[in-house]
């Protein structure tokens, strides 16, 4: 049976007693390690398991999958997945792949950033599609997360924006002479994200699409890290303040979630406790947000 | 402190490593059962955690936090919800109460309906708003959730409609001469859900309420029954088919995603393998989803 176990969000102690027991008695242990990380090295979860732990990277999950299934319709195999395994990235391929081999699926779901975004004070309920953004290059500035917002915004909802992550990624230089060295992980910080938000939304306004655009600097916004770690930080500002709190915020992981217009008091009053500056927001919320459906 | 421990979605089991440490050491326990429920009793739990845990309703919750909130700047006090703390009912009020008493807050997440969801093999990027659904009466039908299902099908994104629970309430008679007695709980089904949701979609379109309707009896849904249970199951198809899958699905919890028409077609594949109708489902899928944006 091919075990997909979420492990939630933060250290080795977030896996739940269902899931600790299934890792415990499998034949094989996976890590899936490349789009999201925990808070703690694989080294920690060994040492809590009791067992050794395979990495998982991307190029085994899409090649070699059935190196993973290997004898699973007899043996017990654990495929450990940050989060919930049906999270923020499906594994739907090595479940289709599974099913194809006839393997048994089991899923033991757990926290996900997703749900857990929840602990900002913001609503689920209020929530639209949630966006990734990824790292822009100089060249490269893929902008599908804008007319997502949009799409959300137009009906008064929230946004989570999930940030980029970078392991075991190689230069293009290392990759086109083949050569395996990786560079340095690199995590997206609210701060980025909020820049890079900016910079699309300007170049959406020079290009003359929608007159009133979709956000701007004094659009307000939640920067969240390490949600349900024992030192998550939540900072509460305009996407023009949440350019510069990454060093209130600390280290990785970050999110972001951009608020709706239909945002309820009691959202607000939970969210502004963070604020980088209380009257500021007070002023944008009593002008852009209350009262607005 | 007041600690927030999500128990997840199914048994005693489901708890976190970290959330059952917390259990385990608190001064108090509270159980929050009034938005969700799991699927074993609270004498399961009270065995499992070697302790007692006390029932917080509704009225508990909402007129009585203060007895909840009791010497919690000294003491540690867990309040467990089913699913995520802040799950598909946040628990602002009582966390804003604890904020004005200076009481620390701390929270467990777990998995919630609304990540877990993506079990279904449908991606959390493509969902949209999630709605709820109440029982409906003769008199009263509310229809709130057509407007934002409509919302959410114009971007072309999946709903899910989570299904009312009724625990411990009082008939109308027996609330208007103040007598404590409580009828048995009742748990929506996907059936019944269907058949409201196919009932409001009829008196809008009566009532000429945009021409082509938000949805119809073929559109295409997927009915979830004891989501990350070791008995969980799907069931895709119709509307009209999933009016009459109750028996299949079994006993509670249910909920329900109806699809959007931005569906992949690799979330189709995965989810095609419940079909009532196989090749009723490749019909509709071609004719009204495939490569639809």
């Amino acid at each position: 049976m091919l075990h997909l176990v979420g492990l939630g969000l933060s250290d080795e102690t977030d896996i739940t007693v269902k899931g600790l027991e299934t890792v415990k008695k499998a034949a094989r242990v996976y890590l899936e390690a490349y789009t999201s990380i925990l808070l703690v090295d694989k080294s920690v979860l060994e040492k809590y398991y009791g067992r050794e732990v395979i990495l998982a990277d991307r190029e085994m999950v899409e090649s070699s999958s059935d190196e993973i299934l290997r004898d699973a319709q007899t043996l017990d195999i654990a495929f450990l997945v940050v989060g919930d395994p049906f999270g923020a990235t499906t594994h739907t391929d090595l479940v289709l792949r599974a099913r194809e081999l006839s393997i048994p699926i089991r899923t033991i779901p757990n926290a996900s950033i997703v749900s857990a975004i929840g602990s900002t004070g913001l609503q689920l309920y209020n929530f639209g599609q949630t966006v990734s953004m990824v790292f822009f290059t100089d060249s490269w500035k893929p902008a599908s997360f804008h007319d997502r917002i949009r799409e959300n915004r137009t009906i008064g909802l929230h946004t989570l924006v999930l940030l980029d992550i970078k392991v075991k990624e190689q230069s293009l230089e290392n990759l086109a002479r083949g050569i395996r060295i990786y560079e340095e992980a690199r995590y997206m910080t609210v701060g980025q994200c909020c820049q890079q938000m900016l910079e699309i939304e300007e170049i959406k306004r020079a290009e003359g699409e929608g007159m009133e655009g979709v956000y701007s600097g004094e659009s307000l916004a939640v920067g969240v890290a390490r949600v349900g770690g024992k030192d998550e930080k939540f900072v509460s500002g305009t996407l023009e303040q949440l350019c510069e709190v990454d060093e209130v915020l600390g280290g990785p992981l970050h999110s972001l979630v951009l608020l709706g217009r239909r945002t309820h008091e009691l959202e607000s009053d939970y969210v502004r406790e963070f604020a980088v500056d209380k009257e500021l927001w007070d002023t944008i919320w009593k002008r852009d947000y209350e009262g607005k459906q």
